[in-house]
């Protein structure tokens, strides 16, 4: 049986995704709580093996297992042995054979948000990228269109990404504005490794007046990570929900 | 020299807004902070007094000294007396001599969040309400209707409520849904003790169907709090802002 599952995770307090060996991982986390439940030792694949720091709102991950297991049941017997780790299993379900959650997706969302004020937040503590300085939003939102559709985005993919090729389609970037929140809006079938907080470190820099919006165009043609900006810290980021 | 705070606090971490002798109090912790800075002891009075637990994303309060601080400088400087503490002063100005935080307050918006699914979060832990059946939103926004305008709210009123009537005028519930959040939208000149989340317990028993939304009508005629539903929990409530 393919067991489906969606799961909401705090990413602060995680070295990633991916089982490392220098910290806990949500994998780990979870992986442990189907072993304390069902003794026996299974491999968890996710959607979007997420860095350190950033959190998910709906990631989806699949393991295998011989058994039949109400998936209901499974969510909340899963809760109770993840308990007091930052992850909850939203849903669980049984899922087609062919089913995997990293292959099979077809569209990947992504939020990132920016807290764009003089005072940092005590209630969003690690979960927005506090800036401090005024940002240019009528910029950043000209510069976001140049991202949009097929490139090659090796200006904004990181050193350790193993994806074969750095030709993505990104479908969107929708910009929002809510009191001193800026909250961005990503979806594509697939991202490259950092891909999202290289755009996000770069679109910062155009709000701060040190990138102009035409010049991303450049940025992306050169091909060349050291032309574009920062890498946003990952606190800001959101891993959102899977289409298959 | 009046000076006017604007406030953001976590409210998990406190006995509430006023000083208390079982804990630490979001007021005790500016006013020491205030001491720190210029070695003077100083009142503290906020625009709405919260309950342990409830938030704020813009609270006001004011204070006198007789020295002029650059108001600016004066934010930096208290944010950093007050960390590690869960409090971010957000903007500080001169008032007029005749501010007052609470008896010049027009209007005062707070915001309650119910998040409305099977599992717990760990992304908003203490920052909504968590209910697990599932809600009908349509009859609690036709419930919302009866609340708005003049009404003697005495069922919604906490006994230990100070205020010298129990009628208020509400102005207006606007309640969203988004994904598996319900946000609730309060807004009026001023509140009885524990008003918000007396309604918002009330509404949630409309939800689950064990109180028809006509049936709210009867309840507030009846002037009596033993006839509506339970006091909501502080965590999902956000005192918003204050108009002057």
């Amino acid at each position: 049986m393919i067991y489906k599952l969606t799961i909401e995770y705090f990413g602060t307090e995680f070295v990633g995704w991916q089982k490392q060996n220098n910290g806990l991982s949500v994998q780990e986390v979870v992986e442990n709580a189907i072993k304390s439940l069902t003794k026996q030792d299974v491999i968890l694949y996710a959607a979007g093996r997420t860095d350190s720091g950033v959190h998910a709102l709906a990631q989806v991950a699949h393991f295998e297992l011989p058994d039949l297991y109400d998936p209901h049941k499974l969510v909340a017997s899963l809760n109770y042995f993840i308990r007091p780790h930052k992850v909850s299993i939203l849903s669980c379900e049984i899922a087609k054979d062919d089913f995997h959650a990293r292959f099979s997706a077809k569209k990947r969302y992504y939020k990132y948000i920016i807290l764009n004020r003089f005072s940092s937040s005590v209630i969003y503590e690690n979960r927005v990228w506090h800036v401090v300085s005024k940002l240019d939003i009528e910029n950043i939102k000209e510069a976001s269109k140049y991202f949009v559709g097929k490139h090659d985005f090796s200006s904004f993919r990181a050193k350790e990404c193993q994806a074969n090729s750095p030709v993505k389609t990104l479908d969107k970037i929708d910009i929002i504005q809510e009191g001193d929140f800026i909250i961005f809006n990503f979806s594509a079938q697939s991202f490259l490794h950092h891909m999202v907080r290289n755009i996000m470190g770069t679109l910062k820099e155009v709000g701060d007046g040190k990138i102009m919006p035409h010049t991303i165009k450049e940025i992306i043609d050169a091909k060349d990570r050291s032309k574009a900006g920062v890498t946003a810290p990952p606190n800001g980021l959101y891993f959102l929900k899977v289409d298959y």
